[in-house]
């Protein structure tokens, strides 16, 4: 299993601050001994838009010259333009799969195999099998899109935040009903623990469909500084065999946030149980 | 003075539920009372890249209707797009002074006459002169490109979220800066309680610059149901002569807000005061 | 709209203690002002085996002497027999089907019109689908058994307990799967709260599929203790012209209850706004 | 001294999640060192009336596969049929003494040598004196059929939960006043900590009437993660030589515990210990 860290506490989502430039970024993971990073992909790390050809190859040169890999890219919906695959508004969900085909070839470049599908919400007035429908099509256009380019696309049960994929089940449903061998699973122990749900259920029950995981306590404290049970999830990665990144998302809710901490706490901590 | 009620929690900014379609929130706010929405600019309410010219004008078909006026329009920052004016990236500043001018053309269609200008954040590595400078240069191309259309743009201080415009004085001198006639100030009293100040400081700082007011408690609860003194900001509003609104922006923090209780709450205790 | 309360709070489920014969319940609430009672199927009050044909007809004479409508029954899943419907044991499984037949009839003869269905839950190695199709099929099967004694059922999400149908989608589209017209859908506001949704939204959502409803503030308390924002549920109620039950559920969670105190502050918020 | 892991936070009693299949509880429990398991007789585990001879002998295959033994058996009171053998309704006592001795024969035929009595609560109406014969009478008829069957009864003081038998000088008055030798008495440090007392002088007190130990610490927690004095028990118990099982009774109170963690915590604890 390798490790990596997500960059939102370090980037302006979803609060503006603290912020920091991606080259800060690689390089302070990558001293922390990080193996991975998974970029979130708002301003000023990487939204596709933002970013010319020429940024994109010195951004590739900074992650080789740190020896980090991108473990995998997140788009970050919420924000002005939504991006809610399952919005009533066609005009958002066609936004949506340009934003992610965008995604998913900055992923390409940046040599990252994985990209992760948010799979929406229901807003009022659309029903939930409307909802699942909107998302469906727009996850099936875009996994066509990252097969030819040989990125996966990973469904991930969002149920702290949505109203759509909230369970194991429901992601692999979703995933499942793609009939795209590119589409896989992931969770999040947060999310499990937001449900009152044992985490390390869900590696077993997601098995071999299960292609990335985040890792965060609860209060989106590091693992190890919460209630998590990160001995049992560990245990049952290992049962399954599980090869794939242990990607840390943590802290990002908060101004409050001293990113550092949040990094290094939570390899020390993971570093001392594999 | 007229009583509005911002968007952001009916919509899907900052979190992404609840989120109501901007139909059902005229209706709402008009059948308790409102004189005024304050539409904050993000799907599925106002991004202006989703609204075609008919539904900007079934939209205002419906303020007319129901005798709604729109009293302000909010960019959303912080989202994918990051909208920071005062962003280290060129090509965030530009497309940020690009999205403004489309709010301040869809404030104009929607008879509106204030656009909201938040300033902006230092990230990491950019100087506050630097972050004030690009915001300045963008104010100023929006300020002249919103004079044709005879709307104002207001400087408001966010000290809670950002880094760069804090204090009454902070928003005066940038708004001064610019040397437009169309720039004036307004303050939110949640920014104030936030820093420890008396809110109704702000009023007699601002005076006859004073253009718009965002009424909230501490915690974005209603006024009334915190600490804020909000007899002290209306006698100082009275006695300024403030003809403006008053326009609430409370609840939008949690996904837990149940959004009429925010609005019916705020709008029962401004009336028992007005 | 008229009102009644659950026994939980005045029985032994799922605490043991206070526990109140039934009869004095009845008198309790009678004279309390309240139209029904809605009766927790567990005992001392109502576990069918326990109870004579003798003993159904005197419950029966109180009620009438009392002039107190019996608004819904309920079952008590979760003890030692489960009654999960949707359990992997087929034992369980029949058990349930008989078991809720027993109290289909037991509403027949105390003139009930309401029996709530408790959807059940997914145990580890039971998939969600496979838990919704053993649900399904007890449903459809107590359906019909209920038709013939003009019994309605209602399938009642139930997200802070259980796994499988926890949104007012997830009820109305397990309704609607049955094809059988004497099946409907509930809420409760605290499962709603629970979510961190709004409860008004499921009056809307279930419209003319809404046939009862449990009301409860967080925490299991009464109605107005709370943060729930009844005036909304009740204008939403109004609006879509409900002329069911409102039925508190509350108190129940704690052997600290006093159940009179639950009932009494329910009844005197609810008085005060209908 | 041995120690074993009461199944009901691994089973859906009283909260209905998280539950996990009899065969996982006794591979993980064995797999943590555990020297027996303490089956609580609830569905999906071991509600007798769902489990066929074949199921049975498949359990015990199970239980020998993994060296596993049955320290004690448990009736879950307070659900539907409330199994209270002190209940007013002769219907309920009827059934609870079946219950009872359908749980004494699987006990046997698990090669368990411990049942344990809970002796019921006094609802409103009932008197204490009432309740104590109620209960006394189902005991003795219960411990004689044990007794053929080589099972030894325990009363367990629950004052957290009824209001019959919550001391030391109950649980041993009631056991003597059976004059069957098969009847001996228990304690729950939980207990204990709950009436302010100290457990060890639970200890001293029983002394060679002392067959059973539930090991908890306050809220249900492992011991060692809260306030009980454990040193002080374990001393007493090498003091009067018990030799019977410790068996941990954890988290069942609530939907959020992580099953695992806390047999993991408790066995880490009391191997530190003996």
């Amino acid at each position: 299993m390798k490790i990596s860290f997500n960059t939102w506490v370090y980037s302006s989502f979803p609060v503006w601050l603290p912020s920091y430039p991606l080259e800060v970024v690689i390089q302070r993971l990558a001293s922390m001994g990080y193996d991975g990073i998974e970029i979130g992909c708002a301003s000023p790390h990487a939204w596709p838009d933002y970013l010319s050809q020429e940024r994109r190859k010195e951004v590739l040169g900074h992650l080789k010259q740190h020896n980090l890999e991108v473990s995998a890219m997140l788009p970050a919906p919420g924000g002005g333009p939504g991006v809610n695959p399952s919005s009533a508004l066609k005009e958002e969900r066609a936004f949506t799969v340009k934003h992610y085909k965008d995604v998913i070839r900055l992923a390409h470049e940046w040599e990252c195999p994985t990209v992760i599908w948010v799979a929406g919400w229901a807003a009022f007035g659309t029903s939930q099998k409307e909802a699942w429908n909107y998302s469906l099509e727009g996850l099936q256009d875009c996994a066509r899109y990252a097969k030819d380019l040989g990125i996966t696309l990973v469904v991930e049960p969002t149920p702290a935040d949505s109203n759509l994929i909230e369970t194991a089940d429901d992601a692999l449903m979703l995933a499942e009903e793609t009939r795209e061998s590119n589409v896989k699973v992931m969770f999040d122990t947060f999310h499990a623990l937001y449900r009152n749900e044992v985490p390390s259920d869900y590696v077993y029950r997601m098995k071999d469909k299960l292609h990335h995981v985040h890792i965060s306590d609860n209060d989106r404290l590091p693992p190890g500084q919460g209630v998590g049970n990160f001995d049992a999830v560990l245990k049952a990665l290992k049962e399954i065999d599980y090869k794939g990144y242990l990607s840390m998302e943590v802290g990002f809710h908060t101004r409050q946030a001293d990113p550092d901490w949040y990094a290094q706490t939570s390899i020390d901590f993971l570093r001392s149980k594999l």
